[in-house]
């Protein structure tokens, strides 16, 4: 037997995309005489259609696009995933399904059980939990079709408060009493740069466990903040990863089953393991382009102030859309440093990026004037540094609205966590490229651009970070040194640690509870971000839902 | 057997807060000589705690409330809310409970079965549902304590896709086996103007069906974006309303158990409905005071520009607020019609409102100017209206920093539906006030307001609504008119219904495709908008989960 895992890139909504994808994969897979091609989770409507699922004629058209991908599977079988009617009386109206395609019909389905309703997930807001089990058989072989999270049942969270367990069955132990040969496991599983080797023990030891060899097939490419690594893989039944597909990549390949299931087939060792900051520079780069892609967009436009955060978003949409598809203005002020500006040329001038200079001297002399008489008797304060940072992004957003290009925010997850930033101002955005990225870790991807040779410019990399909003302001004049500020962010935000058992070196419990304090004070001003793609457990947005009004 | 009903205004997280309310009212009904006091759902942390409830120092301050509440209950026993922790092994970490307490301890505890987890609702994100039954033994009687969405086990939905049954267990179906007398609910139910009737035929089903009397007890006030709108109920066993405490306010009353189970005690006929337009006003107002002081703000600014929009927001500010914590910024530009500036200031002086005026003509210039080089052989276009928005937003919140005045957002449904408003422009505020009211709503409400005198300038009511950002530019000129277009908003929106089943007086279906096009395309827009104050059913927001790259 012959199967093809099929790790292809799809976008919500869009059916006949989608279904050109399935169909040329069923086709190449075909020329191969594969017998069975494995799709991922929910491909015909692509992963997540949030409430798109509440509509009835968006169901209605996964079920036709699954009729038409049927009737492609002549002479092969296909696994496809798609949201189906539940018939029965009560429950939610949905099932999350795993659609087993042959000769123009539906032959067989599985429903998933296991439904995550925790972090960006929310399937239990659509889907009914699927209560029974059995395994597909084909070709002689007992296959058990489990669907992403079916096989999470044992994962460990990184907030300790969580269960071990966080559902009271465990399909796969279900599915086992009917003695499968083969698991396979379709998923839609988004990347996070912590959980790379944590994804793979979940399903190495599924199939150690129960001496079953294992096929899962991820989903590749982003959808809005979403970014799916692919990285599908095929696990020997001893729990051995005989081959990942690429990261964040389309892919089709095929096994024989022979490959799959013998341990001895194919003496290949656990491939090495790829480093953190070359995955989130490619998740990164996937996710801009995948944007503009998916929203027919062409072109962007960042405001490059001399910094490392616009320097390094400039790179990475570079890379993503091409240096003729970017552009960039730079928008001094009389606070300004001396090498600012020219930083910023440098880097455009590297790669190639058209851009512009205005001055906001002009606009923001003007809103002096004119607040003047206002703000009589009032001393200078942040309003003043919040103007100048929302006259930037009115330059922007013209230029936005007269030439197409979108707004790529350039905020970092440091700053968005303490409300270092100005609402409509450097917070406007129509995407937040690095917005889960700490300012550390923005050091270590500037310094992968520069790997070979000086892209960002030297004195980006080593000047002390400052917003340039008043005279000789640097950031660590509010805010705590970002090795310690990070470290209490990521104690506080992904492992979600009371204040009283965050620590390490240089922290103290004062600092602690400061920050603390500014990353609740600041719920409002993330609430009307851009939307923030997302690179590890935890991101702004979606996946962190803060009552405002809250006073905690 | 005396019992009273608790309909308090907690505060998210403010847990000294909401103890203190919770034991005046434990206080109150000790003089009252009272046996049992019904507080409301998670009445402890305040309703709802959302991704709060992930922090074990936040459960462990829930735990440690109860306790404190508990040593109050001496000679009386209470039922509170609070989040409690799953001791089993398996499943979601937390139980949504009703605990009932008494001489210092926690007697009985009661856990929810139906977790809403649709619109507004994430219950099952945090909460295992409950499987077990019991009834309450207290004084001789037998209490059937439920929380909320225990007894909506067969509600309908607007949308007809919903099944009629949404859970697979009914909980009153089993404690009904167990013979009790009284049925408990006690909820956090927040306010839909189209639910009102729905919610007490609810629980006047349930009463009537198993022919035992219900009290209903739940919370008011306001947490961001949802408004809690009390009207707590004592329903007879036959499914009379024999009490509906007030709406949008505190009230504790207090009832013999003769008083809530005799159909003959008390021959109350059911009350007068009350007008939906009234309730929105209250609500809306509720919701904007709330705001205010749970973030611990005095004090709002309004855009005025002599439409309807700002002026009935100008109204509800004022009338939540007071008239000195509110104050107004005119700012007229060369487009703005004769009218306009003398509306807005007649409305500031009849409301007696500070207010200032500043033309934003001279920041407009500047920006023309220093942008005429980089737009060379383009034409005008939208570029240049949204330029006078976000001059306008950046005053205004110029403002707002400089004084600590919030600004309040004025956007409306219909224009926040169809993408008719500038990001970082007019889209900017904490909170937006109408952004749940339809246009055609905005009148009816206008007219409330006016009822008994002028106060919105009756020209501001009558002139065709126009942005004013360009020479005789009028709504109508790129949208159908607002009775067409709401009724298709409406069909869409709130009851989702397919593009070719929306109908109606004037719709045609090119229209309808053209409206649902407009609203999708701009998910955008409104990613980025502020916590939008919820009066229906379906608002936009937290309720409304779109993909921001769908094509659909």
């Amino acid at each position: 037997m012959k199967i093809t895992v099929a790790q292809l890139n799809y976008h919500i909504g869009n059916f006949a995309r989608n279904k050109d994808l399935i169909c040329a994969a069923i086709r190449k897979a075909k020329v191969e005489k594969t017998d069975l091609i494995i799709f991922s989770e929910l491909c015909i409507p692509g992963y997540p259609p949030l409430d798109l699922l509440d509509r009835f004629d968006f169901i209605e058209k996964c079920n036709q696009t699954a009729g038409e991908i049927a009737k492609e599977c002549t002479g092969i079988t296909a696994i496809v995933g798609s949201p189906t009617i539940n018939k029965n009386p009560e429950g939610k109206k949905l099932f999350n399904s795993a659609l087993v395609l042959s000769e123009g019909k539906i032959i067989f389905s599985s429903n998933k059980a296991l439904l995550p309703t925790y972090d960006i997930f929310d399937e239990y807001r659509y889907f009914e939990p699927e209560k029974k089990f059995s395994v597909f058989k084909f070709m002689g072989l007992k296959l058990a079709i489990t669907i992403c999270e079916d096989l999470w049942d044992e994962q460990s969270f990184d907030n300790e408060f969580e269960k071990k367990r966080l559902y009271t069955i465990s399909p796969m132990d279900e599915l086992a009493k009917q003695n499968p040969e083969l698991i396979i496991n379709i998923s839609a599983s988004p990347f996070s740069y912590t959980k790379i080797e944590t994804k793979a023990n979940v399903f190495r030891s599924k199939a150690s466990k129960h001496k079953i060899p294992l096929v899962n097939v991820n989903q590749t490419g982003a959808n809005t903040e979403l970014i799916f690594d692919g990285a599908s893989m095929i696990i020997s039944r001893e729990g051995k990863i005989r081959r990942r597909l690429p990261f964040f990549e389309e892919a089709v390949e095929s096994f024989s089953f022979e490959e799959i299931s013998d341990d001895y087939y194919h003496q290949g060792e656990d491939e090495k393991k790829t480093e953190p900051v070359s995955l989130i520079h490619k998740a990164l780069v996937t996710g801009i382009r995948d944007y503009f892609i998916k929203t027919n967009l062409k072109t962007c436009i960042i405001g490059l102030s001399g910094g490392i955060d616009s320097a390094l978003c400039l790179c990475l949409a570079t890379e993503a859309l091409g240096h003729k598809n970017v552009r960039a203005l730079l928008m001094p002020s009389r606070y300004s440093s001396e090498n600012s500006v020219k930083d910023a040329e440098d880097l455009a001038k590297r790669l190639n990026v058209q851009y512009d200079i205005i001055s906001i001297e002009k606009p923001f002399r003007v809103f002096e004037e004119q607040l003047k008489p206002l703000f009589k008797g009032k001393e200078r304060d942040v309003t003043e540094e919040n103007i100048q940072a929302r006259i930037r992004a009115l330059l922007l957003m013209a230029l936005s609205n007269k030439f197409g290009c979108i707004l790529l925010n350039t905020s970092n997850k440091s700053e968005a966590a303490v409300g270092y930033g100005t609402l409509y101002g450097d917070m406007a955005g129509g995407l937040s490229v690095i917005g889960d990225v700490y300012k550390t870790d923005i050091y270590k991807l500037a310094y992968y651009i520069n790997r070979d040779q000086e892209i960002i410019p030297v004195n980006t990399l080593t000047k002390k970070p400052s917003a340039e909003l008043r005279p000789g302001q640097f950031d660590t004049d509010s805010l705590p040194d970002y090795k310690i500020l990070d470290s209490i962010l990521y104690q506080y935000i992904e492992l979600q640690k009371p204040a009283e058992k965050i620590s390490g070196e240089g922290i103290n419990q004062a600092t602690v509870e400061k920050v603390i304090r500014l990353i609740n004070y600041n719920e409002y001003k993330r609430y009307q971000a851009p939307p923030v793609l997302r690179i590890s457990s935890k991101s702004f947005g979606y996946g962190r839902r803060m009552p405002l009004v809250a006073r905690y």
